[in-house]
């Protein structure tokens, strides 16, 4: 099927899918460990795809504003890349799944000689939130919101202050897996400041559309293909791609990989980015959550679309 | 690159590139858990390539014969898909890859509901094996052996029965393994004779032109070009590459996966299986192992591989 | 008190008491993994005490016969001392509580350098059986029967052969144990002999009279009070009292020794021996076992037993 | 032997057994977290024994200054027992011993339903410092060190405040265990105060005479028998003890009991506070630690008086 061919019968199918895969959201549960995350409406389901010529297909909710939670530590582990190179990176996070729990536990959140399994479990996003340049918790937070913007082509992109306050108040297992790595000496510097970069970077809103549009760049290997800037250096894309493939989905990310097979990240706000490479970034919002902490429906509609549209990487 | 020029780079590189992976061999260690194993040569590296026009690359010691250890899981899981349907065989080993340590303890090769982590650990591996079809241990190894030979092309595949006995009569912890399976009611049937033809296919003798076969047939989504005969439905096919990319190389798969980025399995014979999607079948054989189980210098030279001519999925 | 009048008010007590404990036993369930241990009365509480001139009082069905279960344990650690002294049995199993659940993982059983945490949980228990001296399993069996009818001053103490062979067909988490034992090399030898013998000594029949007797033994230091010869050397009565003190009731020894204070080891079949030192041999029977895997009545009679006659030993 | 006799054979066994017993500190090492800790001279051994009608016996360095460290978890279970009962403190901590290492990692140190283990481990002393009644940190501490002074019959008992700050600069690990405890809904209140609380206690500075005092309050079930006064209820005696004797030494407890057989409790300061029930309040100062975290030379002169003078409770 050519580009053109499957766009239009991406968009003939769209609405269709997106109903069906909505009734799963009675499966899931909203997250509700902070009141703003309990607040966001169970039986959401929007998707917005864009294509490399700015083209883009949206169905559902897909205006539905959202925090990006875990789906930004794709992107500070890429900024921290770019800040400081795959050699430092690397000697404070390692580069294995972990099978584990979405709230697994301290001890196996850690590998020899004692770093954290990977950068998109929280132990490991922590220790590349203490790796963003700048002087301060405030400049180095105004740089990760500066690259997001950059990525998203979206200068109103913003926190979510009741998000980033809830957060920074009830992340008690946060702050323990901070002074666990202070312990362990993968932290450098303040603990209470490390923490304030990591909450802040989980608490920026968005959309569907900025998530496809922070995924385009992705699928077009740090290429913003609609103002033709190098946005990320494409070595730093392929080791993003690769995290997003092997740890992206939480401890369902070898399920994902098989039943979908494509790049993705997922926040427990129910977002999921994802990307077809060289083709789409997409961006899906959907709260329900299920048992491992994916968003039930948003799941059950990419593998609709991977399954029809072929697009697993395997 | 096309397909044409890049053939004859690889040819080009490819003697060079062996003896400076070879020089690594010396930082590894040959297995030695049975004597079979421990004879093999520790300074050895060789690699055969095949592309779907049955042309060849070799370069190093490509014609040494070693068993095929782990590599052997990944077609047991194909033939125990055929004989029984994914349903079956994922409701007795999980998708997950676990960030475990190649000799890693049961509990940790377990997920809920008490089912190994994936087909590719011994537990899982063990589990797949007691699911191809067959009437005793002896009919179901031989329609293993008739599918590996099948699958490489070379009807003198066997056994090395030397090899298969010290695995049975040492392989305690695989015992302890397939006991605790049992207890958790994972294992239909005799342990033993699960056991029997697990230790049977994990000790089939090849040469690095077998697994680039093998390799091919998965390259080319279960097709054996060279025959035009389908051998694997393309789905399975698909499935085991999944779990090559994300759980293929014991606990250094991600680290493989972002250094390589190829669908591999290695084995602790130090032989490794890998593939270019619709290009080539790769046969590696190393037996010096790094920490993680992996040949040293295979994984060197498959990096430099990747690396040079872009081979990475992501 | 002095030791008559307690005795007096001890055989007052506890016709009501059992009454009062047993109804208890309808919160706890029998244990039902052989269908021998499952026919057990689930109702049933008796209670066998015998002071150092033979005078004894019982309640309840103290006559019920059931298996010893892991309360050999206690006994096969003695006859390892006796035959290897603490050198030998200690460089093969440990002497810490281990905090772990009753059917705790392997690895959670091991501490460093791989041997058993200590000999009353199942895996310490095994690499006990493993060094009792005798030429082949048959005989080191009989010798084990032969110590504990000295000790029960009962020359009918036997196997329960039906519970013997329902152990050995169905105990594969044992197995798993066993083998894994081997993989560390705490195991000589063949492991199902070893096994053998384990399930054997297991499966001894008795009643809470041969308990009593036993218990006598410890509580006198090693000496039959009531014959006047030493069985045991003091030193290893010392050892056995403090690891049932400190391990004797699986994961509930803790809070054992804080409710009730006295050396004690239970076994799944419901019993319990334990006894006062200087004073008291003890053998409680009932079938009910709370959640950690103790008789839940039996717990509740000691405890109110230990408290209104001060028995604890802090 | 009686008091008298005994008394006057440990007075002349003394010297010459600190002295044999001081030459195994070369096998250990003196703690090093915190630079006043690492001041301590590695190769001193000193030891106060009291007994009831008030004499004493001492031996080596006995008038060296240290911080109780976890020594002082006794006394804060005592005193939150005494503001609260034992139901409360119960339903903040477990009564099992862990066998995990001194520096175990979190899930290790908690049981179902997500409590820690036992009281005398940093995760469930923490827990029972937030016990501790009073307003404020401030109040709370102080009530602590009233409570040590009258126990210890030293007005003069104090804080070393630069232990003090040092452990609650350096505490990333207490910090990282007290925010779970918080996440897991153990603590209330602020950990930040609840730590200050902690840090505190362990930094209380005393000396071998002062544990003595302490114990032997403990020797005789809560009373001060040089006084008179009954300073803890005999129920909370027999808690304490019965901890101090599976879980005092940490994760070598186990071992302690079978080759010394007394309640006692360590410090990494490389005190030992430890008793004789009905005869002695002994207090130990031994810098060099073993790998288990008690003092090495300390360990030694006590198995040398238990040993002789036949003081198990075993």
């Amino acid at each position: 099927m050519n580009a053109g061919h499957e766009f239009s019968a991406v968009r003939a199918a769209l609405p269709q899918w997106v109903e069906e895969s909505r009734k799963l959201t009675s499966r899931g549960n909203v997250a509700s460990y902070i009141p703003e995350l309990a607040k966001s409406p169970a039986s959401a389901l929007g998707i917005h795809l864009l294509n490399g010529q700015g083209e883009h297909l949206t169905a559902g909710e897909c205006g539905l504003p959202f925090t990006m939670q875990s789906i930004s530590k794709v992107f500070t582990l890429i900024l921290a890349l770019m800040d400081h190179g795959e050699a430092t990176v690397f000697s404070k996070v390692g580069k294995e799944p972990t099978g584990d729990d979405f709230n697994s536990m301290l001890k196996l959140e850690l590998v020899e000689p004692g770093i954290p399994f990977n950068p998109l479990i929280n132990a490991g996003a922590i220790a590349v939130s203490s790796l963003i340049k700048g002087d301060g918790p405030e400049e180095k937070s105004a740089r990760v919101l500066s690259f997001f913007r950059e990525l998203a082509a979206n200068d109103k992109l913003d926190y979510d202050e009741a998000v980033y306050r809830s957060e920074n108040e009830t992340g008690h297992m946060n702050r323990s897996l901070a002074y666990f790595l202070k312990e362990n000496e993968v932290l450098d510097g303040c603990v209470e400041e490390v923490l304030q970069v990591y909450f802040r970077h989980c608490s920026i809103r968005v959309t569907c559309g900025d998530l496809s549009r922070m995924a385009l760049v992705l699928a077009f290997d740090g290429q913003d293909t609609l103002t033709g800037k190098t946005l990320i250096p494409r070595r730093f894309v392929q080791i993003a791609k690769t995290f997003m493939t092997t740890c992206g989905m939480y401890n369902a990310s070898g399920e994902f990989a098989i039943s979908v097979g494509l790049p993705a990240k997922s926040g427990v706000s129910g977002g999921i980015l994802t990307l077809v490479p060289g083709r789409y970034g997409i961006g899906v919002i959907g709260p329900a959550l299920n048992r491992k902490g994916n968003s039930v429906a948003g799941v059950d509609l990419l593998e609709k679309l991977s399954g029809r549209f072929d697009w697993s990487l395997f």
